[in-house]
């Protein structure tokens, strides 16, 4: 056969292990953040009925579904996202136990033009609490994110917290009320962050109706961060309530340092009804919300006969990565072993291999080369190109001493150690 | 927007909490084994180009390809295997340490007719070494599997090896010597454990021009568990060597009482050159194979310039999940959390949510019910629905006296404890 290109399509990648140990280790350690909080996990099918998520993202969205018929002509999509999916769970599985707090890690498709940061399949990971209309839940998903990013290393960030109710309110105030004109103003007004003041004024003035007077006014108000305004109505007092019970909660349980007021933040997304927050890292600024959510109340209920309140985050997976690559908190690592046994030739191949199972047995990660022998040189060289610290020998000499030579990479240290000292020894110089 | 039918395409499957629990437990199980042996994980992208994948998998594979042209007309096509885009990794990244050890875990999808136990969509657990021709590496293959299965808490199985060059040179004496004769021989013969003797011989004769005479005479030659046969040829020879080799390592190493002699495997797949094997549970006869895997030393070379031999296994993490489930062995579990935190009311939230986070810190994962009170029983009974055996709460009393009311729900003991006996208090409920 003639040898193929090794292609992988544009917007896809591979993970070498240099990128995967530290990312497994980030997911390992955000999926226990999520179950010392109860959430449990939950998996669905990579593909989906097509008329299960048309409709759901607007049109741009839906242009970038990955749509085709299947070998029974049923149209069938790659998943969108991952909220979608667990709306119809919701909907199929009447018995699940009410409050429902789950988690999905997992790959969605986008065929989206690629670019900088920007791929067709990336993961994305979500916990959510279905069926409570509690300030409590909303809070909850504050501390996660909180606990999240902590657990990861990280205590300069800060979470910003705005309501979808009280965004209401103030656009109510300036006349603002059918749902076209909401839905573009919190659109122009998300894009204030990145955008910056004037062009999102003349956004407001395009394409939501407003004056330019007006729209000014309207992002001096957002620019505040009290909740007192010099007027009110039922819908913006609503907000404010829910708003002021999230920061009593956080002040009360040590949490606030973490949290901010910050009336800009209006998420794109149309189905957000109340809470929403993005999640910034203090020392990278300019690169965009790691950790972001809010309550939607209305999706849940397309796929019942009852509606479900709900609350959510999304963590960017691979931005929070490349942020704490950034930030020195994760390392790379090219090895999960962290000894090599090198073997000398086949006469102490099984000597070799036992000492392996016995380094193992004590919890170190043990690599043997697979080989009967050959070159020493080419054995270390592997050990060094996969960052292993230390490489183990037995030799004929060593076996008939019952000894294991150790050699230590970096400062190329050897020594030489009784069989029964070995386990304390390897872990010494782990540890050194 | 009308209500939509929450639907599963047909062959797909939502993993509910509680099959995901234990399922992901025993995943990350299985990774710990591979990195303690040093294999470093790696992830591929779901979607390929379909050239890739297609002429590898035998025409009926062929046909079970989700396959389609995406927004730019490329033909591409989610992947079949993880084999496949493992060897495309290699071609493409020359830099990576030889040999390299790699697992990988993730779906694969097959338009196969769905049926019990067969769905479209499955999970893979591939582990390969790949660059040595070394025994060595095949022996660390059959090492992981019994390491595996045993840290998963069996004892009772049989890992049944075989070499494809045994085989040939069985064959060979046999007369059956062009490679679609050996090809559709080996098929017949992988079927002898779920057909049995007659119908393999039919098929020897229907499909792979034998005599019935001489497709008999195979068989019970097959049928033996030794490596003496009254006649010998220089392939018949090379694979007794090599399956010698690994019997003398593994009963160095003490996994010899997991191995036996098979010569019967043989494995579907074109691509195997020398071992061979597959993992039978003892306890579940009839229940096919959980791990299976072998040497295929001419596949990677398709996307290089220089061939590269390799082995690895396959682990069947559904068959696998529903053996260990069968057996006892993966109680299902319906929640993370050990403690609900009931909420009282109002006054006592505060509270209640600085007591979570106490019993958090200490290990053990908390939920609290998020409401703001509202009805026990009702909180309660989410407990029990969810399995969680201690249920704590915080009134106006215990608020005072500084104290936590326990109850465990198996046998509806309750008792009121100091806030600063509560983790110690907790964790003896748990443990009884």
């Amino acid at each position: 056969m003639a040898k193929l290109l090794p292609q992988v399509l544009k917007g896809f990648r591979v993970y070498l292990p240099e990128v995967m140990i530290p990312r497994q280790r980030m997911l390992r350690t955000i999926a226990e953040v999520f179950e010392r909080f109860g959430f449990v996990p939950l998996d669905t099918p990579a593909l989906e009925y097509a008329e299960l998520l048309t409709g759901k993202y607007g049109d741009e969205g839906e242009g970038l579904l990955y749509r085709f018929a299947d070998h029974g002509g049923r149209q069938i999509a790659l998943r969108y996202d991952l909220t979608v999916p667990l709306a119809r769970v919701m909907g199929g599985h009447p018995e699940l136990p009410i409050p429902f707090k789950r988690y999905q890690i997992g790959p969605v498709w986008r065929a989206e033009k690629p670019g900088r940061g920007r791929f067709r399949e990336f993961s994305q990971c979500d916990v959510d609490i279905v069926g409570s209309t509690s300030m409590v839940a909303d809070f909850e998903c504050l501390q996660v994110d909180a606990a999240v990013l902590r657990a990861l290393g990280l205590e300069r960030f800060r979470i910003r917290v705005n309501n979808r109710k009280l965004l209401d309110g103030i656009l109510e105030h300036h006349g603002c009320t059918t749902p076209d004109r909401v839905v573009a103003t919190l659109r122009a007004v998300d894009k204030l962050e990145k955008a910056g003041q004037e062009p999102v004024i003349a956004l407001l003035v395009q394409e939501a109706g407003w004056d330019a007077a007006a729209a000014a006014d309207l992002l001096q108000q957002l620019a505040g961060s009290t909740l007192d305004f010099p007027f009110t109505n039922p819908r913006l007092e609503e907000g404010r309530q829910e708003l002021s019970q999230l920061f009593t909660l956080a002040a009360r349980v040590g949490i606030e340092p973490y949290l901010g007021l910050d009336l800009t933040i209006a998420r794109g997304l149309d189905y957000y009804t109340g809470t929403v927050f993005e999640t910034f890292l203090t020392d990278l600024p300019g690169f965009g919300s790691v950790m972001s959510g809010g309550r939607y109340d209305g999706l849940v209920g397309l796929f019942r006969s009852q509606p479900l309140p709900a609350v959510g985050i999304s963590l960017g997976v691979d931005r929070l990565l490349a942020g704490l690559t950034e930030l020195g908190l994760l390392p790379p690592v090219r090895s999960t072993a962290r000894v090599l046994l090198a073997v000398f030739g086949p006469e102490t191949l099984g000597e070799t291999l036992l000492v392996a199972a016995e380094l193992r047995a004590a919890g170190i990660p043990t690599e043997v080369f697979p080989s009967e022998g050959g070159k020493l040189g080419k054995q270390y060289k592997y050990a060094d190109q996969k960052g292993i610290s230390v490489v183990g020998l037995v030799g004929p000499e060593e076996q008939t001493a019952n000894t294991v030579k150790l050699k230590v990479l970096a400062d190329q240290r050897e020594l030489t150690v009784p069989r029964a000292a070995l386990v304390s020894e390897v872990l010494g110089l782990l540890q050194g």
